[in-house]
């Protein structure tokens, strides 16, 4: 397992240089604490630290989540959650361009013309689709076992995602270690394209997220996920303090009775004490310092402790969230969405404007 | 080889169904007399002969040509000519929709999203990309001499195509023998759609276009096509009665010294008696009793008498292509598909708000 090492990276600055940072995140609902700390965090940093003349994408992309089957009600109101929840964690849709993918149609017609020189060789060999369908990694797509799952979506989604990158000309792409193959992919993708035609499409650099794996409560040998069937495994943003109480008091813990950090042995305790850890985004003490710190404390004290930490980060998080969903000015979401639409369209167009031209359309 | 026997086929009267008719060409430049007699003839009768609420869609498919590799400029000029050649040969763009694919990204939505539902297993074994590639009936696309040279484009058109016809809800799609196995896939797609997400796309109706084989001039063992070196080999429907005299004598047929209708054994002279009877839309004599009619005269009288019955067909067409492509209102014909553009995007997009509502989107 990774365990972080470093803090949140930062884009090196570099005046003479106007910087596009895209990064996509699926409509899974209100995001858990997981998400926030793994990807969102470091996109508002990103947002915060960037120069003026950068451009900041964040996107909710829903045609991705379509590749699996999804309920249509459901689908939609998991998108309005993210896309609130994105607003909630300090992305500003004034200065941050925050939309849906299937908002910007020229997601999918650049995903076309980079299917006209996708290899299915490269593609097959690619683990992602494996994974989802829960096949061994030597699988190929025509045994019988993927040809009676596999379908069309699933395995050429990284062009697509390859597509919601270039179309926007991106420079920087922050990932987690699960996409940087994605990314590779996506400039491969750039450099064929620019081949052919010119330099039109930008190979963007990868931002890897340093591992920030936050465990699930009840089964802390899995990642926190929103699949998961149980509800006290994560921790959503929006949660009340007494939600996150509860939930912190019935994660899987041990009965030993101090305060140790050992992933391997106590890996229930160790996930407390890494949430400890990353609540603090400086990360000023390692985890070994934060177990000595409470080493006397008993359980019961210490994930008092922790879901104290908790609700105090997420408490302002929790409190926008619920006035960006409940506003008295109902339309003030749609609007910020439809305005971001706007501006993403604005964006591809000007690529597509670029791409059209170099293929002869 | 098939050989014609019967009329057009016309889509029976039925008042109370609004029609919607869909096809597309390629962009290849000016027609030629195969593409004419074949399928373009079929467009304009389908659109003079259409009840006044039945919706005619006539579509420039360029996104299907940069599955292979395409020259830009050439590929522009070759749309524009396409365009242009199908207002002369009778398409008229205040009744017809007609328009460029590209112009109309929903095409490309819509395709992504039936994509997700389409099996890999299933477009495997269909026939296109094996023939696009030269490659043999029974070949994987994973096989080592497909994995070489298959793209994702060409291996997955039968969605994007699918995705043409159903983002009009056309009920009804002219199309050729060769074409029927992706209109079935395109049922497939419908009804595959529908099953989940209610009765929202129209699984079309195929007509049939009965086969013309209008054959090379100089290798009359294939079929008359653009892609063929010698330019000698098809007339074009923009030829001047010069060019299409020095065609038809140049024709390769043989020595014997009458002329009789025998496509085995006689293919150069009997393609020429062919094209004869396809000139006659009505199709009145066959081509034996055409023959008969023609037996006393020298080959090089027949060639004369084709040729002018060529050029008689094509005159008005040429004038019509000439005036379009080169009319002092310089403007008219990029008007004509701007409006196309137009009219097809409110087409497509009136599916596609019933689309994505189904999805979630």
């Amino acid at each position: 397992m990774l365990r972080p090492t470093s803090r949140l990276l930062s884009i090196a600055a570099s005046p003479s240089r106007r910087q596009v940072v895209f990064s996509g995140i699926q409509p899974t609902g209100v995001p858990h604490l997981g998400n926030y700390l793994g990807a969102l965090r470091q996109w508002v940093k990103l947002q915060d630290e960037a120069a003026p003349e950068s451009t900041l994408l964040y996107s909710v992309v829903d045609l991705h989540a379509i590749t699996v089957a999804q309920d249509p009600a459901r689908l939609r109101q998991w998108r309005k959650e993210m896309f609130a929840s994105l607003i909630a964690v300090g992305l500003d849709p004034k200065r941050s361009i925050i939309f849906c993918q299937s908002a910007v149609p020229a997601h999918s017609e650049l995903m076309w013309i980079l299917s006209c020189t996708a290899s299915i060789g490269y593609l097959s060999r690619m683990t992602q689709w494996k994974s989802k369908l829960a096949l061994p990694d030597n699988v190929s797509p025509l045994d019988e076992s993927s040809k009676a799952k596999l379908r069309l979506g699933l395995f050429s989604y990284p062009v697509l995602q390859a597509a919601d990158v270039l179309v926007h000309r991106a420079t920087h792409v922050p990932v987690g270690e699960d996409q940087s193959q994605h990314l590779e992919f996506a400039r491969n993708c750039a450099n064929a394209f620019n081949h052919t035609s010119g330099k039109i499409l930008v190979p963007p650099e990868t931002i890897l997220s340093p591992a920030k794996r936050v465990m699930s409560l009840t089964q802390p040998q899995l990642k926190m996920s929103k699949s998961h069937k149980n509800p006290k495994s994560r921790i959503l943003i929006s949660d009340s303090r007494d939600e996150i109480t509860k939930k912190i008091k019935s994660a899987l813990t041990d009965s030993i009775s101090s305060i140790t950090y050992d992933p391997q042995q106590r890996p229930g305790v160790s996930n407390l004490i890494e949430i400890l850890y990353h609540l603090d985004a400086a990360e000023v003490r390692s985890c070994h310092e934060l177990a000595h710190d409470y080493k006397d404390l008993s359980m019961r004290a210490f994930k008092e402790k922790v879901a104290d930490s908790i609700d105090e980060r997420l408490s302002s998080i929790r409190d926008k969230y619920e006035s960006v969903m409940h506003d008295a000015n109902t339309h003030w979401l749609s609007d910020m969405n439809e305005e971001g639409s706007r501006r993403a369209r604005a964006s591809a167009d000007a690529t597509m404007a670029l791409v059209r031209e170099a293929v002869g359309l």
